[in-house]
C-alpha cells in the first residue's frame, strides 16, 4: 500500500517532529548498566527526574482505588476536586489566591501550551520566545495552532540570561516586518539554562509585554524545582505583575515537580473569561483520565506530605547539581550556572570538530554514536550560538559520573586534580557501583 | 477584566459547544433519588453504561499498583503493551489480525476522531456523514480540523436505516457543488439508532466510498455492545472490505464496551503508513496517562475474564433494552428497533407542541424543565426529520421506568393494558426500588 497524501496541517507536524523524543527512545532501548550492558547508552538528554520515586512509591500505593464515580464522565477541563487542590498548591507558588475555576486541566503541559497558543493565535500569527528555549515549544506552541515562533536571541556573553530588552527588540523587529505578534512565551525557571528569573527582570519583561499589548505565556513547570539562592517568582505574582494578570497565562504540570511525566497532566491558569472558555473547549479534545486525576488529587490532599516531598526533591536536585558541576569543574568543562531545573547548559564550543551549527551537530552525533551519551545540542533549543549542550543530571549519580567521564574522554580531557575527584573509583566497567 | 478577542479557530469552537455535555452536567448536579430527591433529574441523555460496575470493581481492585516504569515517559501514541493487548482484542472483532504498530492510542475516542479528521482534511474540506448521526461528530471531526461535516440524510420512512445510496447522493451533490470531500464517517453500530450494519450494506457502502476515492472513518466504539440478532461486522473486515483497507480507519475506545468513559482512552487503527505517522504526531498533543494505560493493559491481560465480562455486558444490555421497549410499547410510544448500543430512538413526532425543529426543541425543553427527564432531541443528531429523541437506558431499571412514566404523563398517555405492565409497582415515589 502506498503512502499517500495527508492534509497540509498534518504534513506540517510531520516535518517538525521533536528530536528530543527520538533520541530519548533510542537511548532508552539500550540503556547502560554497569554489570549487564557497560557499553549501553547513557540517556542524559531527557528532562526526567529519576531521583524521587522512593518518596512517591509508598504514598501512591496507599491511595484509595478507583470508585464507580471515578470511572464516569467528569468535566473535561478537569474534576473540581483536582482543580481545587492544584489551586491550593499553586496559590502559594504564585503568591496570590488562585480560583479553581481559572484552571483548565489538560493532557500534559504540551496540551496546555497547545491550547493557549491556539486560543491566542490564528495560523501565521506569532509568539516571541527568548532563545535558547525549550525545543519542543516549536511543536507545542506552533504545531497545531499554526503560530510562528520568533526567537528573541539572548546574549551568550552574559550566559544567555533573560533580558527584557532582547524581547523588546524581537517585538519591534516583528512589528517592522508586519508580523502580528499575539504573545511572548517563556519557561520560568528557564529551560535549558536553569535560570530562576529575578523579580525585577520579570517586572521589566511585563512592562515590555504590556507596552506591546501582547499576552504572556509563562511555562512554570519547574516552579518547585528550585534549589539555588534565588527563590522562585511567578510571572503572575502581583508583586511583579500588578496590572497584566488578565493577559498572563501560566502553564504547570506534574511531570517535573512531582516526577510523574507519564501521567500526562498539565494545567493552564488564565483569568480572562473568554480565553478560559476557549481553553476549556480545547481541553475537550485532550482530557486527562479521571483515574489519574483521582490519584493526583489524593496525592495533593495531604499538604504536609506534599510540602516535605517538594522540600526533599529540592535538596536532592541541589545535591545532584552540585555533584555534576563538581565533575565538570574537575574536567575543566565550562557551563552556565543554574538555580533550578534538571539540567546544566554546557559550553563545548572549543571542542567543535567543525565551525557553526554543523560542527555542533557533528559533535552531538559523535557523542551519541561513539561515547553513547545522549545529551541535546543547543540547536534543538534554538541557541543563538553553536557549541552549547543540555545535560540532564537527575538520574543516579554513578550514571552522571560515567557520562561525564565518557564526554571528557571523547574530548581528550584528562581529569584535573583538585577538591573534586571525578575518577570513577572503582571504575563502572569493573562492575561495582559507587 | 473585559472578555477579549480569541483566535478565529478558538471562536469557531466556542460557537459549537456540544449540547450533550451541557445537559449531562446539569442533570447530574441534581439527580433523582426515590428517597432523597424524588423530584430530581433523570439523566437518560448520556450514553454511559452504568450496568457494569459490579463486574469491574473487583477486577480493577486486584490490579497491580503503578511502578516506577509506569510513571515515566512512554511512547506518546500508546505503550507497546497496551497497543499489543488492544490489537489482540480487536483482531477477533475486526475479523483479521491487527498489527499493534497500526494502532494509535489517544486521549478518548474524541481525540482519535479529531486526529484522523485532521490528518485527512484541511480547513474547508469535507466529511460526509449519514444522518442522523452522533451529534458530537460536528465538534470531534470538524472542531479542530476545520473540516465541514456534510450530512447524508437517511430515510425516516425506513427508520433511518443506513443505505449506500444516501451516501452516494451526498457525495455526488458535494462534487457538483465543488466541495472537496476527503472521507465518509459513520458510527457502526450506529448511534443514535442502534443499528448493526449488515455485511452487504457495509460492502455496498465501501463500493461507493471507493468509487468516489474517499477514505472511510468507522467509529466502532459500540462494537462489543451488540445484543440483537445481527452480529457485528467491522468496516475493516476483509469479508466486506477486500480492497479498501488502507483507506479505512477504525476508531474504538474503552468508554462504551468497557463502561469506563472517565478513563479517556481511544484508539485509532489505520494501515496507511503516512496517515499513521501523522496520527502519531497528533497523539503527541493528547496522550493517555501511562497509569491508565497500565490499568487497561492489565485488564485486557486476562482474556477469559474479558470474554466473560463482554458477554455479561451484552446480556445486561439486551435485558435493559427489552425492559425499556416493553414500557414504550405498553404506553404506545413508537421507536426504531435497535440491536446495539445504549439508546433507543423514540418517535415523539405526533406530540410536538409546534411544527418542525422548533416544536422538537420546545418538547425537549418541556421534558427537561417540567418532567425533569434529560433525553436528547433529534436535532442534536442532525436528524433529517423533527420529532425523534434519543433515550439512553443503561442505568438502573427503576430509573428508566420512572423516566418513561414521566414522559408518558407529560404526553398525556395512560398506561395500556397488555403483557407489559409499566406501572411502577410499587411506585418509586413510595421509596421502594423494584
Amino acid at each position: 500500500m502506498d503512502a499517500r497524501r495527508v492534509s497540509r496541517q498534518a504534513a506540517r507536524l510531520l516535518a517538525d517532529t521533536p528530536a528530543i523524543a527520538e533520541a530519548h527512545f533510542r537511548a532508552e532501548a539500550e540503556p547502560y548498566d554497569a554489570l549487564s550492558r557497560p557499553d549501553g547508552y547513557l540517556n542524559l538528554g531527557t528532562a526526567e527526574n529519576r531521583l524521587l520515586w522512593d518518596l512517591l512509591e509508598g504514598r501512591l500505593a496507599q491511595l484509595p482505588p478507583m470508585t464507580e464515580a471515578t470511572a464516569r464522565y467528569a468535566p473535561l477541563h478537569g474534576t473540581g476536586v483536582l482543580r481545587g487542590r492544584v489551586a491550593e498548591l499553586l496559590s502559594a507558588t504564585v503568591g496570590t489566591p488562585l480560583d479553581a475555576e481559572d484552571l483548565v486541566v489538560i493532557s500534559g503541559a504540551t496540551g496546555a501550551l497547545d491550547a493557549i497558543a491556539s486560543v491566542l493565535c490564528d495560523p501565521g500569527e506569532a509568539i516571541v520566545v527568548p532563545a535558547p528555549y525549550y525545543g519542543a515549544f516549536d511543536t507545542d506552541l506552533g504545531g497545531r495552532s499554526g503560530a510562528r515562533i520568533l526567537p528573541a536571541p539572548l546574549d551568550p556573553a552574559d550566559g544567555f540570561r533573560l533580558t527584557a530588552s532582547a524581547v523588546d527588540r524581537a517585538l519591534r523587529r516583528a512589528r517592522e516586518e508586519g508580523v502580528t505578534v499575539r504573545a511572548v512565551a517563556l519557561s520560568s525557571p528557564s529551560n535549558p539554562i536553569g535560570e530562576v528569573h529575578r523579580p525585577e527582570v520579570l517586572a521589566e519583561l511585563l512592562r515590555v509585554v504590556r507596552a506591546h499589548d501582547v499576552d504572556l505565556i509563562a511555562d512554570e513547570i519547574y516552579a518547585h524545582a528550585v534549589f539555588g539562592g534565588e527563590a522562585f517568582t511567578s510571572a503572575a505574582d502581583p508583586a511583579v505583575n500588578p496590572d497584566w494578570a488578565g493577559r498572563t497565562h501560566v502553564v504547570w504540570g506534574f511531570a517535573k515537580d512531582f516526577g510523574l511525566p507519564g501521567l500526562k497532566t498539565g494545567v493552564l491558569h488564565t483569568r480572562d473569561p473568554r480565553v478560559r472558555e476557549a481553553a476549556r473547549a480545547l481541553a475537550y479534545f485532550a482530557p486527562v483520565s479521571t483515574a489519574t486525576q483521582h490519584t493526583l488529587a489524593e496525592l495533593l490532599a495531604d499538604r504536609e506530605w506534599v510540602a516535605s516531598f517538594l522540600a526533599a526533591g529540592r535538596l536532592r536536585l541541589g545535591a545532584s547539581y552540585g555533584h555534576l558541576t563538581g565533575l565538570l569543574e574537575a574536567y575543566g568543562i565550562p557551563y552556565a550556572p543554574a538555580g533550578a531545573g534538571f539540567s546544566v547548559w554546557l559550553d563545548l564550543g572549543r571542542w567543535l570538530p567543525a565551525a557553526g551549527f554543523e560542527g555542533e551537530e557533528l559533535l552531538w552525533r559523535e557523542l551519541f554514536e561513539k561515547a553513547k551519551v545522549s545529551i541535546l545540542p543547543g540547536g534543538a533549543f534554538r541557541s543563538p550560538r553553536p557549541g552549547w549542550f543540555r545535560l540532564c543530571h537527575t538520574v543516579d549519580a554513578p550514571l552522571v559520573a560515567e557520562a561525564v567521564r565518557r564526554i571528557a574522554v571523547h574530548l581528550g580531557l584528562p581529569p584535573q586534580t583538585g577538591p573534586h575527584d571525578p575518577t570513577p573509583s572503582p571504575a563502572p566497567r569493573n562492575g561495582s557501583r559507587p
